[in-house]
């Protein structure tokens, strides 16, 4: 049986100074538990994949986002499917950060220092992406 | 008004040597005429986007395909929208190339010399983007 490719989304929100939002992955979390990440999540079916990013970060962290543009994908593989990545930038646009028990942790960190945090691993491609168009180190 | 984000999705279509479906723009699209292009569309409202890459491709190649794997995002800017262009890997599992009105011929071409034809100008940072993973020149 061949593994059907899925996407996801994730949100790098983005504060004008190159800062981004990362939120901590809490016990209630079956993976990847402690983990940094951007907010974001999988579409409904049907689902636009827009739609799908601002619910997802409402739903984790209360903050209404514009999108702004492609941060970059990435591809990875699990037991039953392969998941496609898309990750987008996004502001701010109302609300203060509330985390849903999903997540027991947040933080504005630079891009250029996101990879010294214990990060998910398909996240590393696209930070990379971004570290390179932004001309950061 | 802001503009939205919509997905539109692409075929790089493999044929294990490196080479890649192109097929040409003909007089019967509005833009780009003449151009060539990896096959694909825009999902419908609730399609997924693996629906949508087998169902376009099949609509204007008649090739059946396998999705195998991501080749890359960009994205750009129209009038009315910014489009997420995803473009994924793929390869055929039956068929033989029949184009639709909508082009008006194809070309099996390494992935080296696709830069060297008028292709659009979105599939450039993807192309260059395969090129370096694949180590070719």
């Amino acid at each position: 049986m061949k593994k059907p490719f899925k996407l996801a989304v994730k949100a790098v929100i983005l504060d004008g100074e190159d800062r981004c939002l990362l939120i901590r992955r809490s016990q209630h979390c079956r993976h990847f538990t402690g983990q940094w990440e951007w907010p974001g999540g999988k579409p409904d079916p049907g689902e636009d994949f827009t739609t799908a990013l601002v619910r997802e970060v409402r739903e984790e962290t209360s903050l209404e986002v514009d999108i702004t543009g492609l941060a970059g994908a990435t591809t990875f593989e699990m037991s039953a499917l392969h998941v496609v990545l898309l990750c987008m930038e996004a502001r701010v646009i109302a609300g203060e950060v509330h985390l849903s028990e999903e997540h027991d942790d947040f933080a504005w960190v630079g891009l250029e220092d996101v990879a010294q945090r214990e990060i998910l691993e398909p996240m590393k491609p696209v930070l990379k992406n971004l570290l390179e168009r932004k001309d950061l180190p």
